[in-house]
């Protein structure tokens, strides 16, 4: 077998074996294929694309270069959740803790933010003391004595994936459906949950900028975890305007806590009881309907805010900051940003205040760079509130003062304001 | 600009300006640009097409990596001449001295062998002490004393093909119209000849397997020629069967030989003076028919002949063999080939004569690989011939005694004798 057949029965548009997946990916891990053959052949699949056999067949190779996770001591309630990428996206600290204290087991990796996405992992390390990284052994022991446990993802995981992945993304073939599908689902199945929830985003904030992609993309990774045996359940939402107020990592806890505490911004709480409503009826094998007064009962009987501290707590986090999250407000340096004129908002473009959230401190430009917890924007007003000119649309923090202007001509470019009302969009799209 | 949203254009199928294909091509040349990077564009390239400026200036691009060669001291004079490579195709041999016996000015750079096609370069060292290397001065004083001059591909002449070539090789990204118009027409350009003939392959021994496919690409060439002010013409001519007899280095001289001396095989003699013709006729600024008669009268009048006397001996090869070419057909070993029944010949695999003769000794399968220039084929019979069971179809030649039974097997595949005549095919297809 040679790689160059295989690039060239890609860019014919042919289908390739899982034999010829499988010696593309052991070459490229084992270094006798080359970058530069990989990057052919990655951008044959991007034009060309894999049928549904194809992206299982990647997916598998993905999956066997390197270590799995076996969570079969939990039976059928471990469940796992993923989403696609989005701006102000906390959602993983509101439903881990709830369906953790409904009796399913969250055994959780998430990613660090890059770019002008955030990362559940930096938000937890702005509860001072939480540990990312813990031995396979102390990472189950915890999940099977709290229900939930989150930690940074493993290089031993997927590596096919993530050296790909890196190849990927300097050579523009990051955009395709079964690439995008087998990626993500070559890490959650190596993560080990028998039940999956993806939240797949769509909109200016989102890698997804149509419905139609969005919909193919969940499809896509509905049939490969399928195609393992796992339950899999996918809800394709918006990401045209940032998810709730907070944007950067201590604002986004205490916006998490919030939620628990029964006053979240409405947005973020319904989209984060569909989750997790969604995480339980499968984990339980209970109807929606059940699973949803469950996860609503959890919330306002506090029990779910009560989990999450006992999370925080027992991974080494400072878990006061969750009984007092104002704390978690606190910033060196905070500026008002105004409305320019009166009107309505009419645009809240959340790829934008990702940008500026970052260039406060909140997100990395670079893999190497620093993050500064308490840098971030908390909105006062949503996207169709009518504003005053001179009235406080946002609230900037960050450790570094000259940063606010960069951050506010960012904030001039994202934010429109009309004198007629937008029509509201939907949260969620669909549920597949 | 960044090569990563220069990629992403060209996988989205929009056109790339000059200044984006400068900086690819600069880029990929001072290592800025990495292989891999290179490698998804080409692919890119390879789906999603170019138009006709993009491939001017990719061609533009790779012209100007390197050095040119000035040949204007020759006026309109200068002529050259470029096959895209098939089996047994020794017209160079034959065409170079019968238009410098004309007046024109034969400043050509030419290609070894590699495969199952052989390289001019090859044939010409097969006449001891022949130089295929001159610094520019003795190459240029060399036309202007003899009219002709053949030498091997310098590496500056158009570096960025060079690399890019290399690159597409590895990496499955060679069969695109434009990035083979474009590494052929740079390195000709670069060159410096003011008219040049291009013979465009078609068929099974040729890389353009489709008729159609070959049209175009002649098609991409005249444009690019002509965007560059050089006056170019195309021969579109089948290439399923072997040119003429001979498959091998110092068998091909020998027949080139029997072409000047007016003995030539029918097919091999009308293409050497079609492209001949159409050299002149560019050269002169005669028309076709007059250039035609000038050309059939140099070799009946023994003047070609005479001047590839005087080209070889003035290169330092060994000019008797010219004049005795029948120690040209000496080998170590010779064995024949004869038909293992009766019947016409209705097919003579011109790759599969390639291979065969490779396997001899004629060719490279590595670059590195020497050459046994007494190595190859000697066809008795040609396509469409009747011939009897024992006859002998063609004549084998090596220095090792061992590869006769290899190239047998390869024979008994690429030879099929029937009992109905087979349809002659047309030579020349069409001339653009």
């Amino acid at each position: 077998m040679r790689i160059y057949d295989i690039i060239t029965k890609k860019k014919r548009g042919l289908p390739l074996s899982r034999e010829e997946i499988d010696f593309a990916i052991n070459g490229y891990m084992d270094r006798s294929i080359a970058d530069y053959q990989m990057s052919a052949l990655t951008m044959a699949i991007c034009l060309k694309g894999m049928n549904e056999n194809e992206t299982l067949c990647l997916t598998s190779a993905m999956l066997h270069s390197g270590e799995t996770i076996d969570l079969s001591m939990f039976g059928d309630l471990s469940v796992d959740k993923h989403s696609t990428g989005g701006v102000g996206d906390k959602t993983t600290l509101v439903v881990a803790p709830i369906v953790a204290s409904l009796g399913c087991k969250v055994a959780k990796m998430s990613g660090r933010g890059l770019g002008f996405t955030g990362g559940t992992v930096d938000k937890l390390e702005s509860l001072c003391g939480y540990k990312t990284s813990l031995s396979p052994s102390d990472f189950l022991s915890q999940v099977e004595k709290t229900g939930v446990c989150v930690i940074g993802q493993s290089g031993d995981l997927a590596p096919a994936d993530k050296k790909l992945y890196a190849l990927r993304d300097v050579t523009a073939t990051v955009d395709s459906i079964p690439l995008i599908a087998s990626s993500i689902m070559s890490k959650k199945l190596a993560s080990g949950s028998h039940s999956i929830v993806l939240d797949v985003k769509c909109g200016n904030g989102a890698f997804m900028k149509e419905r139609d992609d969005a919909v193919s993309l969940a499809n896509a990774m509905i049939s490969i975890g399928r195609g393992f045996g796992r339950n899999v359940r996918a809800l394709v939402t918006n990401m045209d305007v940032p998810l709730g107020y907070a944007i950067g990592n201590s604002l986004e806890v205490w916006e998490a806590v919030q939620v628990l505490m029964g006053r979240g911004e409405t947005h973020l709480t319904e989209l984060c009881v569909s989750l997790a409503s969604n995480m339980v009826s499968l984990a339980l094998k209970i109807d929606i309907d059940d699973a949803e007064e469950r996860v609503i009962n959890a919330v306002s009987s506090g029990l779910a805010l009560k989990k999450m501290i006992e999370w925080i707590s027992y991974q080494g986090g400072d878990s006061s900051l969750i009984a007092n999250p104002d704390k978690l407000l606190e910033a060196k340096y905070k500026k008002e940003y105004v409305a320019k004129k009166s009107g309505y908002i009419t645009r809240i473009n959340a790829e934008g205040l990702g940008i500026a959230s970052m260039h406060l401190g909140a997100g990395r430009v670079k893999k190497e760079d620093k993050i500064d917890f308490s840098a971030g924007i908390l909105l006062c007003k949503s996207f169709g509130d009518l504003v005053k000119e001179g009235e406080t649309i946002a609230l900037m923090q960050s450790s570094s003062i000259s940063s606010f202007s960069d951050c506010e001509a960012i904030l001039n470019e994202s934010i429109d304001i009309s004198d007629t009302p937008p029509e509201k969009p939907e949260l969620i799209y669909t549920v597949l």
